[in-house]
């Protein structure tokens, strides 16, 4: 494990793999308490692209993280000029605060402003075949983004990078990225205004995607990947060259079936846990002649066991998937959702339920739409006038239709609808 | 600069960088040398991809080269089971020992014997428009190799490579690829067997290249390229990367276009100094489920100032250039190529010339076909009969034509020629 600080030219301090400067490391827990197994609760949030955890039941201090990785918050000042420039009101996830930090986004809308274009790039990491409800965030974020502003679409899925960290092949990790992209094409984005990739094929069909990741690899000492992603000596060479290829669909002539020639600016919607990839990407474009991509960093979407780590796909409990039936929906709800209400409904009526860290809670406020039904939900439950078993009943009820629309548009999608995402092709840009 | 030991799974000790173990590091040189800025004679020949230097005015010392890299020698009987199985007598390069060393070409002999196929893989790293006389040598043999067993051949520019090491751009490193090529090509190989490609072009072309690097990339740790390469921490992440770019050609699968799912053997004629990729190579393709390639080494081909170092194509003066004129290789050889000579004719006749070290009298065995002529040249030299002015001049007589008939034959190479051998198409292979 890498120990070593860095500077980092974004003027933040670096973080190892689990987030907490080396310094603090050494202070945490006793030896004692080691020795004997106790599970010792980190002093600070982990948050790195391949863990999240937290000791409070609340979730990730987000305050803190925006300070320790040195990006923006969303506050009212951005998300009137939001409103104002976009002319309708700011998606309900960034009302909200489920995005709540920023890279450049005043850069974005002033682009906007003066009539220039940008695109936007998301991506996921495809490491298993069926996706959770979670999984739906940016992508649901991405596709206001695109109807809003009118603008083209990129979506990397890396299935190189899951290769490199899980055990899966090449032949596998290709498929799994194809079964991943029916589901995100479901969601209805415009054919004719969305590139989708996967890299392990992509990099065999589009010399630029290779040649910029050269470009980006001369830039970059394993110095700065370790003090960025806390690589160490006994990783694979695989891991220590990946991030560039993440970094590599923020720069614009990695498509020049889309973009020619033109140096177009960058916004990358995605979970914070993601940023470091884009600190590192934002360091080099301006050495390689562009401009630094703008980030809209979500929180993470919680697991239903709590806020303390974010709902995995790896852990069959955790989540809602995209494939569950209603009945498996209910019943995960029911017996997993953590509960922010008391231990008896006597208690309960009395102390009132805690919404903040109450899993069906925050389910509702990713998914329901309705701000003052949310609104009467939040403070019935604080009082103690909605049970435990009410809002879970209303967490199911709001996730249900949901999944069943995406089945229903998920069986929609051929091979053929699918392959026309993939083919490069030029895109439409907004009037 | 690294310097941490590691086991190489082949059995040979681990080098650093320079070549020489940490142990006898510390030894060489005292501090008031290293402060005063006396260039110290290193204790060990160094020799890498990146640097070749002896303290001896022969050479390299290539009995110990096969020692410390655990490759075996080319011996009597393993050239009269070449020329058995062959039909015909070996090359005068391998005959003369500057193809010397080998791993697995038993292996190569034997599959030959029993009627299964092989193919070659060469390559270049385009690190100048304009090739030297000693660059010919491994196409030299590769061209024979190929009309002898009648086999495909596959042929790797590493622009990437030269773009990651050097002050070097994308587009230029391409360019010199491009024109490299053209003096290949110029050599006279036949293009329905042959396939030329450049990484940066050819990574965006084949989707099974990439794949494959990314297997290669999984088997191989920092710590392992740190041992067989000298990478530090320092490094660019491309250059860490790199090593799995020249191994991924040694596994028949990133040509499906040529084997299709075939696992097919492979051999590899190059100077020493790429043995350390083709080491990582061996480990790494049986977890693949892919053969060992196979290896055919040479010397390196000496400076014109003498055998200490390598000729250099980015040193004008060290080299005789494939666009020489006739007057500029007779001035060059004249005034440049290190003499075995004695300092006075007088002299000379009385003690001889040496002709181990004598540039003129190796660039002979290189390139003068006739044996007994090159035989009676060296009694004469030897003896004092022949002078340095009369072997430079024989050494100018032999190289001129050789040059001359290159020059006529690459004016010959039009983009169109050049365009088939890149073509990603089925190779021919032997009856």
């Amino acid at each position: 494990m890498a120990d070593t600080k860095e500077t980092i030219t974004e003027g933040v301090e670096a973080l190892t793999l689990n987030g907490k400067p080396e310094s603090e490391q050494v202070e945490t827990g006793t030896d004692a308490q080691a020795q004997e197994g106790v599970p010792e609760a980190p002093a600070e949030d982990v948050v790195d692209p391949w863990n999240v955890a937290s000791s409070n039941d609340a979730g990730v201090d987000y305050d803190k993280l925006i300070k320790r990785f040195g990006s923006s918050k969303i506050d009212a000042d951005l998300i009137a000029r939001f409103e104002k420039i976009t002319g309708k009101p700011a998606h309900h996830l960034i009302r909200r605060g489920m995005f709540f930090s920023h890279r450049d986004l005043h850069t974005i809308l002033s682009l906007r402003e003066s009539g220039k274009p940008f695109y936007l790039y998301t991506g996921r990491g495809p490491s298993s075949g069926s996706l959770h409800v979670g999984h739906l965030v940016p992508f649901i974020m991405t596709k206001w983004l695109q109807e809003t502003f009118d603008v083209p679409l990129v979506i990397q899925l890396t299935d190189d990078e899951k290769t490199l960290w899980k055990d899966l092949k090449v032949e596998d990790a290709i498929k799994l990225a194809r079964e991943n992209a029916k589901d995100i094409v479901a969601m209805g984005f415009d054919v004719n205004k969305t590139f989708i990739f996967n890299n392990l094929e992509f990099m065999g069909k589009c010399p630029a995607m290779y040649q910029n990741i050269i470009r980006i690899q001369k830039c970059v000492t394993f110095n700065q990947v370790k003090g960025i992603f806390g690589f160490g000596d006994s990783d694979i060479i695989g891991k220590i060259g990946f991030p560039a290829a993440q970094a590599a669909p923020a720069i614009s002539s990695t498509f020049p079936f889309i973009f020619g020639n033109k140096k177009v600016n960058c916004l990358i919607p995605c979970a914070i846990d993601q940023d470091p990839y884009f600190r590192m990407t934002r360091d080099v474009a301006p050495r390689l002649g562009y401009p630094k991509c703008a980030l809209l960093h979500s929180t993470f979407f919680p697991a239903l066991q709590g806020a303390k780590t974010k709902m995995s796909a790896s852990d069959q409990n955790s989540a809602v998937y995209l494939t569950d039936t209603p009945k498996q929906i209910k019943n995960k709800i029911n017996k997993y959702a953590f509960s922010g209400g008391r231990a008896t409904v006597e208690e309960h009526r009395k102390l009132g339920g805690v919404p903040d860290v109450d899993v069906s809670y925050q389910l509702l406020k990713f998914f329901l739409e309705d701000d003052i039904k949310l609104e009467e939900v939040r403070q019935a439950y604080s009082k103690g006038e909605m049970l435990t078993g009410e809002i879970k009943k209303l967490a199911v009820e709001t996730l249900t239709p949901i999944v069943e629309q995406h089945q229903a548009a998920r069986k929609l999608i051929t091979d053929e609808v699918l392959d026309k995402y993939f083919e490069l092709r030029p895109l439409q840009f907004g009037s």
